[in-house]
């Protein structure tokens, strides 16, 4: 089963309170403005969550497991790195550009206080997505570096790492909402094939 | 004379202000944390600042301030697009790096309650700077493209747009204080050469 449930309440509340953290600033909302904005009594939101804390951690590992199950997970079945790191940048470009979902993702990027130990959870799910990005980087240029040799070539080292070019990508695409705008001229369709040319052309030797 | 006196008193307000905004919140810091952080009294913040919203208002604008006196300024005596273009990749970079300021930089990406009429003074900036980034991009390519008419070929279109190489690069170096840690691989020295190669590649045709 699908954790993207439409109809889960806990993930309509998430989803609201996103909306509002994002319009009023975090600690300007109060547990009684997110039950209001539901229309839920207060009892009601919190027989979901127990604090403001952890519906802020909820959101948080919501927007970790859209990107588990819309990113990393299609990724299993693409076999060839150079694919792979293709459909990566699709896909991630998509999370962050769907209506649907990006209030949620944008608070991965906040720095709001959470407390230290739900802090480092996040974080640690967020450093896999990195490493993740950055191992794929490699084998990318891996694979150029074979096939150039195979070539008869004596390929020359990348000049950009790839945990320079890792951290590069997840900037340029965890960065879109800060410009993007529903009626701009750069939307998925001319967005993706230009962030995909750049990122390839760039890490190649 | 600089306006970055080391002596001015608004100027360690300011800082310190970004540093507790940082730490605690921007919502849960008082006036009052403000004045003790500074050994001020109540009496002796409120002659420099009226209020929370002037002093994070100011601390933006003077994040502005900085980008244009040690990135844009210094730019103008670079005449030659491509060696402007890798100068501001350097400036921005240690602009962003700076130990002295990044807790005023950093102020200018998340995403705080401002008066509208002051948060719309801030945005004009940052489209200012957005759009002399993308002119720019136009500038490197049209060169590029000058000089391989010149040698007799006949030049592709670019397939990354200036605008959206724009918003690629400001997307990687804004992004920088996500995952920055002093005591890092990349630093400074060994990220300005990596950076600019990635985006140099890429936007050629």
């Amino acid at each position: 089963m699908s954790r993207e449930n439409p109809l889960d309440p806990k993930q309509e509340i998430l989803r609201t309170a996103a909306r509002l953290f994002q319009q009023r600033g975090y600690d300007a909302t109060s547990m009684n403005d997110v039950a209001t904005a539901l229309k839920l009594s207060k009892g009601g939101l919190y027989h979901h969550f127990q604090s403001k804390d952890e519906i802020l951690f909820e959101i948080m590992n919501h927007a970790m497991e859209i990107t588990q199950d819309r990113v990393l997970t299609p990724l299993r079945l693409v076999a060839d790195p150079e694919e792979r790191l293709r459909t990566l940048i699709r896909l991630h470009i998509e999370v962050v550009l769907s209506p649907r979902d990006r209030e949620i993702t944008v608070m991965l990027h906040e720095n709001h206080p959470l407390p230290p130990s739900l802090r480092k959870r996040i974080n640690t799910r967020k450093k896999e997505y990195i490493h993740f990005v950055e191992k794929l980087m490699a084998e990318v240029q891996e694979q150029a570096q074979k096939r150039e040799r195979a070539g008869g070539g004596s390929p020359a080292k990348p000049r950009v790492s790839a945990r320079a070019a890792a951290f590069a990508l997840l900037g340029m695409i965890n960065w879109i909402y800060q410009w993007y705008k529903p009626e701009g001229d750069l939307q998925a369709h001319n967005l993706i094939p230009q962030f995909t040319d750049l990122i390839l052309r760039g890490i190649f030797a």
